[in-house]
C-alpha cells in the first residue's frame, strides 16, 4: 500500500478501451504508465454501450481488488467523433449515428470519463511514447484489415469540421479504379491495406489467403508479387500526398501490415522519394506501439480526464509493453 | 491629420507585399483596412530583395508624403517558408534557396516587418474577411497557372516540418498520368489548372488558347469540352482528398479558374458529393478577396508585427475593395 514502485498497490490506476467494431480491448494502466490488466471482449451487435460500462465495471472492480483505486476512463472509439462534447457523430462498423457516448458513460459510471477518436488516440501515444517522440508534425497510418491516420500539425491532430479528419482509406488515389466496400472506387485502401490485398489475390485465383500469408509467398507466388507491387505503388502514392499536404518530420507504419517490416518499408521509401519532386521525403518508420497504441492513447486521456495527466510525461515505451 | 475617418492624414499604415515569381504586387494599406495606393512592379531575375526593398521604401515614402506614418511592411512569398524565422527554405520560381529574407529585409528597413506564405496569408485573409469568414476549418484553393492551397484546422494553417505544407497542386492523382513542368506524372495541376488545361488543349490541336478562351468555347469547342471535363473530375477528386484528410466546413476556390463561376463550381460541387461515400459534402464557394488575398493577408501579418493586429477585427470586406 506505500505507492512507492511502479506496480505497488495504492498506485492510482485508470480504465482504459479502445472499442472497436469486432473487439473490445480493455486494461487497467497505472500511473506509471503499467498495463496491470487486461481483457479483451467481443463486441456485441446490440447494446454496445451496455457492454462497454460491463467491461469497464469489472475492469475497476478488478483494480480495487489489487488496490489500485479507479481515478478515470478513457474509451477510444471509430469513426466520426466530435470530442469536444464526447458524441460518436457516425461509426460504421457500430452502426452508430449520434451517439453521446460521454453523457451516457458519465450517468452510469462514478468515475471521470474521457471519450476521444481510435486513432488520433493512437498517435497521441506514438507522439508521448513511441516512433513519433518529440516530433510535432506527423502522420500515424494504421494499416490493419481497413486504413486510417491520425494527421498532427504543429502539435496537434487534425480533427477537422466534422471530427472525420484524417479518412486517408478512403481516399481515392486510381480514378474509376476498382470497388472499394464503401461503394466508390479506387479508394487507398482497396490496393494498399490487409483487407485490400486478400480481396485482390482472392479475385484473381479465388484462393482465399490473409495478407500474411501472401506476404509470406512473395517471390514464388507470381500473383502474390503481383499484388503486393501494385500495394507498394499506392502506399507510396498515397504517403506522397500526405507529404506534400501536411509536410510531416516523420511517417508512422502502423497496423498488421506494418508487420512486413522492411519488406514494405525499404520499396515504399524508395518510391516515396521518387514521386517527390523538390523536397527529400520524411522519415518512414514502423510504429513502436502497434495495435496497443489505442488503448495506451485511452489511457493517457483519462489521465488527462482525471486531472493527472503530468503523469504520463514520466512514462516510457518500456513502461507500456505491449 | 486628425485620424477620425478611414483615409484621413494621420492614420496609421502598413505596406503590403505579395512578391511571386513574375510580380511584386504592392499597397499602402490603412489602419482601417482601406488600401491607399497600389503599385505592381515586375519581379527582377536577379537581385529581387534590392528590388522589394526598393518597392516597399518607394510605397513608406508615398505613405508619409500623404501624411500616414508606416507602422510596419508585411512581405508574403511562395514557397517553403519557415515563418518562426521569416526563412524561405525554397522559391522554384525565386530560384531562392535558404533565404533569410526577414533578417536581410530588417537589416535594410527601419520599421518591423513579417514574411509568411503566400497562399496561407491568402488564407488568413479569406478567413477574417473574405469567404471562410468565421471558419476554423476550411480550405483556400486558388487555381491559377498552378495551384496551391491553404489548409486551416482547428483555427490554425497546417505549416508543416518543413513549411511545406499544402502543396496541393503537386499531389499525384493519376497514377502515371501525364507529365507534370515538375517532372513528376499525374500531379493535380497537370488536369485542373489554368497551365494545364491550356498545355492540354495545345498537345492535342496545335493551338494555343488561354484557360480562359477554353472556357469560352464550351459547348462549341468538342476539345474544351473534353479538357474541362477532365479538370472537373480531377478538381473533384482533389477536393475529396482534401475533405477526407482534413475535413474542411467549407472549400474556398480562388485564383484566375475560380472566375469561371458556376461554370466551375456547380459540378465540381456534384462531383464531390458523388465521390464521399458515408459523408455530406464540405460548401463549395468562390473566393470573396481573389487576386488580393495575398496582399491582404501581408498587410494583416504587418498589422500584426507591429502589434496592432486587433485593427484587423474592424475590417470588413467593404473596407479592402480589390
Amino acid at each position: 500500500m506505500s505507492g512507492t514502485s511502479g506496480t505497488a498497490a495504492g498506485d492510482t490506476a485508470v480504465i482504459a478501451v479502445d472499442l472497436g467494431g469486432s473487439s473490445m480491448k480493455g486494461a487497467v494502466v497505472s500511473e506509471t504508465g503499467r498495463t496491470l490488466a487486461t481483457e479483451t471482449r467481443v463486441t456485441p451487435q446490440v447494446e454496445v454501450v451496455d457492454a462497454l460500462v460491463g467491461l469497464v465495471r469489472h475492469l475497476s472492480d478488478l483494480a480495487a481488488e489489487h488496490g489500485h483505486p479507479v481515478a478515470a476512463a478513457g474509451i477510444v472509439t471509430p469513426g466520426m467523433v466530435d470530442e469536444a462534447t464526447g458524441t460518436v457523430l457516425y461509426a460504421s462498423n457500430l452502426d452508430w449515428r449520434d451517439v453521446p457516448l460521454l453523457d451516457m458513460l458519465r450517468a452510469r459510471l462514478d468515475f471521470p470519463v474521457a471519450v476521444g477518436h481510435d486513432v488520433r488516440a493512437a498517435g497521441l501515444a506514438e507522439q508521448l511514447l513511441g516512433a513519433a517522440r518529440g516530433s510535432r508534425d506527423f502522420v500515424l497510418v494504421p494499416i490493419g484489415t481497413g486504413v486510417a491516420a491520425a494527421l498532427v500539425t504543429g502539435g496537434h491532430p487534425i480533427t477537422g469540421a466534422l471530427g472525420a479528419g484524417g479518412e486517408f482509406g478512403h481516399i481515392p488515389v486510381v480514378p474509376g479504379g476498382e470497388l472499394c466496400p464503401c461503394g466508390q472506387r479506387g479508394c487507398f485502401e482497396v490496393y494498399a491495406s490487409g483487407g485490400g490485398l486478400a480481396r485482390r489475390y482472392a479475385a484473381r485465383c479465388g484462393v482465399d489467403r490473409s495478407s500474411r500469408e501472401i506476404v509470406a509467398r512473395l517471390g514464388s507466388d507470381a500473383l502474390a508479387d503481383v499484388v503486393w507491387a501494385d500495394a507498394i505503388s499506392v502506399l507510396a502514392q498515397g504517403l506522397a500526398i500526405l507529404t506534400l499536404l501536411v509536410d510531416p518530420r516523420v511517417i508512422v507504419i502502423g497496423g498488421g501490415f506494418a508487420q512486413a517490416g522492411e519488406t514494405l518499408l525499404a520499396p515504399a521509401r524508395e518510391r516515396l522519394a521518387g514521386l517527390l519532386a523538390w523536397r527529400d521525403r520524411p522519415e518512414v518508420v514502423q510504429s513502436q506501439l502497434g495495435g496497443e497504441a489505442g488503448r495506451i492513447g485511452a489511457a493517457i486521456l483519462a489521465f488527462r480526464a482525471a486531472g493527472r495527466g503530468a503523469l504520463v510525461d514520466d512514462w516510457s515505451v518500456a513502461s507500456v509493453p505491449a
